[in-house]
């Protein structure tokens, strides 16, 4: 992969950063966050303005262009990839390494005194602005809205935005109606005492609408704002789609409605101007309610005095803890990806030896197979399929420069997904097609202690996920290893397959407590770089667990694996494993054994079921 | 012990709350903080301004009292002392149960529109003055600085404040002399672009200077304030203790100094006029440095745009990482300790089974053998010396009414610790004289599962502490058990036995990450109201450990424990220990027994020796 090389983009930037046209006062440098106007994780090929400008395609990254520098802030999932995509313009900033700078401190470093610093307002979270503008203010430099997006002024062959027909979810997936979820919401709005609730993130409007799109590849969401107030509810969303009689239906536009639950559909961009005519109608103690991590602009249009700010909305949190319906889907969703993972598997296994499989291949064996299953959608995000050294990148996704064979002398990372109409997947397995190194399988195993580490952990009520995260790199620390990012994330019901309120990280972002029925990955690893990559993740759901005793009458809580996809024993040192380590392996592939077995013998695919069941003999220590 | 009566004490602080000769306005509510002008922990008879009007004498607390209400919040240590010590006129605030409001919401709950509530701005750290008046103003209310303490207008019989003595402390003791800290201070200030660093804790006055003091029991600290400037030194501090030779000598009151270094001494109470000539004369980029923990008073004296705030302090964060004086210093100290409490372990063997030793006999006679070390001083805390349901009170101190006699039949549990001129010390120890039951055993095994887990624990340079909690308490999450408080704390090298930056706990206070040189304690408990408490505390020292691999170059860290106190091995159901944690305590015990079996020789305690040799011997797993 050769890097982008971006000096005649920087130049023309450069320009527009000190342009009339586009800035009242020339600013010195210019911020391009990676999120678009919904502070969503993945984005559309228009919204790639830190791509475009950097050559930097990983999903989190910050790029700031002064009139000397550039710089890129990301995060240790894409060191190796940032420094492969980016040319000698760039400086990479190293997240989370001691010596980096934080972003408002490099600028501090770097600006001439009473500098201006520009950034997109629409992009910008106000928690964002809010922090930076304060350091910036303090070191004497002024942050400004940039009304006009700089990257949008030469950025000449810009996609449009997209705006794809919708799917309406019925209650057999939801659990809830929309009514149902605006009534729940309705009652917390009343319990803060606020009168408006402004739902700026996608998967939030999918969710409280039950409805899904594409216009974002992987992510089941569709460009709209919502604003829910106690007796009007306000769509804002673009295109012809609200023509569509399936969702005139489902969302009820031509029945007699009750008023409070009639929507009203307005053109998505009028969303800044409706919620400044919101603003300026307020009374005094009338509250607005929005995410925190809103954008600076849409925070703005609501004058301070009237805002109510939380990290997390309660749509957020209702949307994190998943009903019998959502996860009686997402249990089907992950027996259907576990078979085609089998599938896989059980064909990798014999083509590998042949020297005829690439990543991409196998990447687009991984979705074939998949694509085979009831109710499949699209994948849940794009397939990490990487052997070798590609395994240390970390969030790696394999493209014709770099595009290896796998070998029976190399380990196999593949972390895949996809979404089905009742639900997201995401899994990793490490594999070796031939004989691992004892090296090779320490690691592996330490990686799979950390796994069961957390995956059978035993926790009061109301512990947060952070709290979890060491038990995951304890086999790692003891023998001085450790990796670079978080051990788990939210998952969505086909929905996002990262989402919030909880999470397992050593970071301690402020998560929410888990709660029974919340759904996240156990996903730890070890990288080495230049020679390979392990992971082991599977997708839990958070249920009530048995103890001996039950302190304060608080209960406990534990996981239940949903991703059912043997581990390969090959890659294991059983000497390193307790009994008590060794009994959850095998249990583990006893269930897969039992549950998707079961399902491929119905589906009638004989040859992945006797792979399965080899690849679930019990481990036996000596 | 039965509780105060405060009908008559609250009704005289609402009518001062009303009182146009203390309030410009009337306040609706009131707040008492814990703290004294300093945000110290442990405060002087004067300061305990919150005990005063509520009976509740805890080292945490806040009492906030309105027209109709009286609240305190507190934390599990102290949820049991506080309902036996406050009458009904007080409603107690469990911190930390999810159902608790913050004092916050509380107070939007009950206060009438458009209040006022009322706090000594000498009292209220600057941060949650901030955060107090945010959540206020947002509901319609308003925090407000009232200059007169309210408690003190009618405490009739205020005790004085203290002015005692100072000590001073020779490098053999401090590693460092006060002008090098003074240089390392100062090359700080100028690495964040400050002119001035205001010391207002009082551990980090005494630290900055080598001396200490004995105004408030426990901690040898003194009253004192400090501004450094790049080229003054100004110490704030009454008395005549200034007068004395020895500390005129050591800070060189008398020499021809560089200017820089002279030392120039004002009266405690001119620090506030003299901080507001110092922020009155600053130009603009010129910063005083203060912690965000500062007073709402100091910290308002200089102007905001001037205030470099941070959670902790340089002198904090260098007072934290104790230099190879300080450590070999509290190596001795704990040496010394580890001898008293032989004695009185091999005694309390004797005694108790008589029947005639009660909590308050107990705990002196860990004085008296303590006292017989050398550089003795004095506690280093309150000894918290309980048997059975006494030992549920978490933070519990014998007093005549509550006294215990220590029986065969009941658990015992000392926590305690001295100030020797070479260093502090903390230690708990929890002990049967009799049988202990299966139950006993099962949840002391348990907490000493998660003591080694702690104590053993390997980990990346950089970690923090909070990140190491879970580790202490993953086998009673097991059975279903916990204890609500935190792990560790950082322990001062003489000086406050609870000291910050670092502490390992669940809640995620924005700790420095561990270093080596740092000290801090590692006491998991369990508690049972009304029956029992177990809690096994070592004091332990962060050092580099040994790894087979070193990812990123990093390095490890690990502990070494500095109390060298057999742990009750009659209390251990071995069965329950794996053999890495039971080869822990084998070893552990072996070192108690060189390191103290040599110094109880050394001073011919025979019959104590004779005991340490008995209680270390190697546990065996059948």
């Amino acid at each position: 992969m050769s890097p982008k090389i971006t000096t005649e983009l920087l130049k023309q930037l450069r320009q527009v950063m000190k342009s009339p046209k586009y800035v009242q006062e020339p600013v010195q440098a210019y911020i391009v966050p990676s999120g678009d106007a919904h502070q969503s994780e993945y984005i559309a090929p228009c919204d790639c303005r830190r791509a475009f400008i950097s050559g930097f395609d990983g999903s989190a990254g910050t790029a700031i262009v002064t009139e000397q520098h550039a710089a890129m802030w990301t995060d240790g999932r894409y060191f190796l990839q940032a420094a492969h995509q980016m040319d000698n313009n760039w400086t990479l900033m190293k997240m989370g390494l001691k010596d980096t700078p934080t972003q408002e401190d490099w600028l501090v470093s770097v600006l001439p005194e009473g500098s201006k610093v520009g950034v997109d307002p629409f992009i910008i979270p106000a928690d964002q602005w809010k922090r930076m503008s304060k350091a910036l203010r303090s070191a004497g430099h002024d942050l400004v809205p940039v009304k006009e997006n700089l990257i949008d002024t030469i950025w000449t062959d810009c996609p449009q935005r997209p705006c794809k027909p919708l799917i309406t979810l019925d209650l057999s997936y939801t659990g809830v109606s929309w009514r149902d979820k605006i009534v729940a919401l309705r009652s917390k709005m009343a319990e803060r005492k606020v009168l408006w609730f402004v739902v700026t993130a996608l998967d939030e409007v999918a969710w409280l609408f039950n409805l899904r799109g594409s216009d974002v590849e992987y992510n089941p969401v569709f460009f709209a704002y919502a604003v829910i107030g106690m007796n009007t509810i306000r769509l804002f969303i673009d295109g012809d789609r609200m023509m569509d009689p399936a969702v005139r239906e489902h969302l009820q536009l031509d029945s007699t409605l009750e008023p409070e639950f009639k929507i009203q559909v307005l053109p998505y961009g009028s969303i800044l101007s409706e919620l400044q005519a919101v603003g300026a109608g307020l009374s005094p103690k009338e509250k607005v309610w929005l995410s925190d991590k809103a954008s600076y602009a849409l925070t703005e249009a609501i004058p301070k005095a009237y805002r109510y700010l939380t990290p997390y909305t309660p749509i957020c949190i209702a949307k994190a803890v998943k009903n019998s319906s959502e996860t009686e889907g997402m249990r089907r969703a992950h027996i259907k990806d576990a078979v085609a993972l089998c599938e896989l598997f059980n064909w990798l296994e014999k083509e590998v030896p042949k020297g005829t499989v690439t990543e991409i291949i196998a990447a687009d064996k991984a979705e074939e197979f998949r694509s085979q299953q009831k109710d499949f959608v699209e994948l849940s995000f794009a397939t990490i399929s990487s052997t070798g050294p590609n395994g240390a990148i970390i969030h790696y996704k394999p493209v014709p420069e770099t595009n290896r064979t796998l070998s029976v002398n190399e380990i196999y990372l593949l972390d895949s997904g996809a979404q089905y109409k009742d639900g997201t997947t995401d899994v990793t397995r490490t594999m070796h097609f031939g004989t691992p190194s004892a090296y090779e399988k320490e690691c592996f195993t330490y990686v799979l202690k950390g796994h069961i580490a957390v995956s059978a952990a035993i926790f009061p009520n109301g512990t947060k996920g952070h709290l979890l995260d060491s038990f995951a790199r304890s086999a790692l620390w003891d023998c001085g290893l450790d990796y670079l990012h978080g051990t788990g994330h939210g998952v969505g019901s086909f929905l996002n397959v990262h989402e919030g309120p909880c999470g397992i990280s050593y970071k301690t972002f402020a998560d929410e407590p888990l709660e029974a029925g919340m759904i996240v990955s156990d996903e730890p690893g070890y990288y080495e770089d230049g020679s390979f990559g392990i992971r082991i993740e599977n997708v839990v759901l958070v249920i009530p667990a048995e103890t001996k005793y039950n302190f304060k009458n608080r209960g406990s809580l534990t996981f239940e694996p949903l991703t059912l996809v043997p581990i390969q024993t090959k890659m294991i040192d059983v000497n390193l494993l307790t009994q008590k380590e060794c009994n959850w392996v095998n249990d583990y592939h006893r269930k897969c054994r039992e549950v998707i077995g079961a399902e491929l013998e119905r589906q009638g695919r004989h040859e992945a079921l006797r792979w399965l069941i080899r690849e679930t003999e019990p481990l036996v220590r000596v």
